[in-house]
């Protein structure tokens, strides 16, 4: 059995620089067609000269010509309006992160009154500049992302014309905020279709499933799932691929993130086939990100058959999720 | 500020064997006066002529002559009343895991129902042998120790006479249980006292903090603190101190354990006295325990001070918890 995806594209995703972009934009741009690449780099991307930078070195670094790079800024809430208005054509949203929430996002927003983030928030709206949320409080790790909703809410409310995208869901309390607030929309990465807790810590510790927002529990899986598998229109596919080198995983004090561009579209396809809902895939994994963002991703056919895939052990010095493990169905080809 | 603590006991303690009963049963004889020991070896201890030996191998490692190992048999279905009869005076307890639930538990017990266990639970209660039980169903890893209180209640009800011990509480619903079931006991680790899933996989992941149970929520571990701090009658400490060398800790596929026991007492002391209860570890450590199981230990006293206590990075290849941390309480004298 085969299928073909047109032009997918991975709205969430971590590149990250120097040799480590070197090893992973190749690995994204050989079957996406586009990404959206998160800016908390050492210092975060937050004035233009950086963006424009770090967008060369991901096209100098990418191999793959059908691949574009969708910037994103680290949200400040003292930009003002005329660098905003400047900026606007070279992203595609801004991405806000509590404060020291996850890997390098010590710069991030710390207070959360409306009063400190409405002129950024305000511009953006009358802009139509997409803001993305890592959406965890400072709380108990299990609850952090629920906590997080009347933050949510709150923004949505009081901007109803900003899209807010909540970034990375795992809980069945973010599925229900998406439908009650029509500004609200969603990714969903790879590994939280698949894992909960169990999987991380419920057996024996496996460090490459560590991740932020940690893997929740059984009925949180279940709501993520029941949305992607029937496509929502709200939910977008973004991987959340976050390469750490193998030293850093593996070793106390290991960092959150799990690594799954090079095998997120195979892996997508087994489980979307597995609840048969392979219909469904192609919005999930483009459709809706091209509605939502109102873009137009590079031509890029991907054809995915149900045949074994041996995940290898690692890429250069990145163990990707799966590693050793085989999945049913492999990507074997790109036109 | 100086304490004395006559007679400490930790009532759930795994020394395992060889070279590792070597490292760590000096470092439990040392400042503890007896202690229960686990007997989930490679095979487990389920005959009195493995149980003789494995008591002799810890004479011969422990090094300090007062300290007592108090013996206790891996539950099996099949034990008939006179082996339970002979065997009696050299255990103290018969430690219940179900099967595939922790380290070396997969000759556990697993079928629960009363009719395959009632045979050795009759017995046990007529020969007045206490019940330990490894409380966890292989349910999702938060919920298995509640899930696994109807159980508890179940036996508990039906054998009103056998004293069963919860072992390393660690919800308030096991708590709650206590109060519930006049024949119900519990044994509180160190850790528990201390951590919380947060301190796991809250921030970076740490696998010397990671155990079976896992560590629970922050409401669980006040109700844990709360009976701890009050030295409840039913409850007493049990480190549930589970050594692996260091290979097997900082690894994908962590072994599940924390290594508490040299620490243990300065650390307690630490806790208790930021609780205002130091008044209370006496009987946390040592009369409740003595009189839940009718022992009598062999006299030591340990003496502690305020005093800090830099925590040693290894003990041979072993991480305790704490490592390289300052404690404010220090074991100063052991007479």
């Amino acid at each position: 059995m085969k299928i073909k995806i047109d032009s997918p594209l991975d709205m969430h995703l971590h590149l990250r620089d120097e040799d480590m972009l070197k090893v992973v934009a190749p690995l994204s741009a050989q079957t996406f067609s586009g990404a959206l690449v998160m800016p908390n780099l050492i210092p975060p991307i937050t004035t233009k000269e950086q963006l424009l930078d770090y967008k060369n070195r991901i096209e100098e670094a990418k191999k793959y010509n059908n691949f574009k790079p969708y910037m994103t800024l680290f949200f400040k809430s003292d930009y003002t309006y005329e660098f905003l208005k400047e900026i606007k054509k070279d992203i595609l949203a801004i991405k806000l992160y509590p404060a020291g929430i996850t890997t390098n996002s010590e710069d991030g927003v710390a207070n959360f009154s409306i009063d400190v983030l409405s002129p950024v928030l305000e511009a953006m709206s009358e802009l139509g500049i997409v803001l993305s949320v890592h959406g965890e409080t400072n709380g108990f790790v299990m609850d952090r992302e629920a906590e997080f909703i009347p933050i949510y809410e709150k923004i949505a409310k009081r901007f109803p014309k900003l899209k807010i995208v909540m970034e990375h869901i795992t809980t069945k309390e973010a599925v229900k905020a998406l439908d009650e607030y029509e500004n609200l929309y969603a990714t969903i990465t790879l590994h939280h279709l698949y894992i909960t807790l169990d999987d991380v810590a419920g057996g024996l510790l496996r460090p490459h499933l560590f991740c932020k927002p940690i893997a929740k529990r059984p009925e949180d899986r279940m709501a993520l799932r029941k949305v992607a598998f029937m496509a929502h229109p709200k939910v977008m596919f973004g991987s959340d691929s976050a390469p750490h080198p193998r030293y850093k995983k593996e070793a106390p004090g290991c960092a959150a993130g799990v690594f799954s561009a090079p095998v997120a579209l195979a892996a997508l396809a087994q489980i979307f086939d597995e609840a048969d809902a392979l219909e469904s895939l192609q919005k999930f994994v483009s459709q809706n990100a091209q509605k939502i963002y109102n873009i137009t991703p590079p031509r890029k056919e991907v054809v995915l058959e149900k045949e074994e895939f041996l995940v290898p052990s690692s890429y250069e010095n990145v163990v990707p999720i799966f590693a050793n493990e085989t999945l049913r169905w492999k990507v074997v080809d790109v036109l």
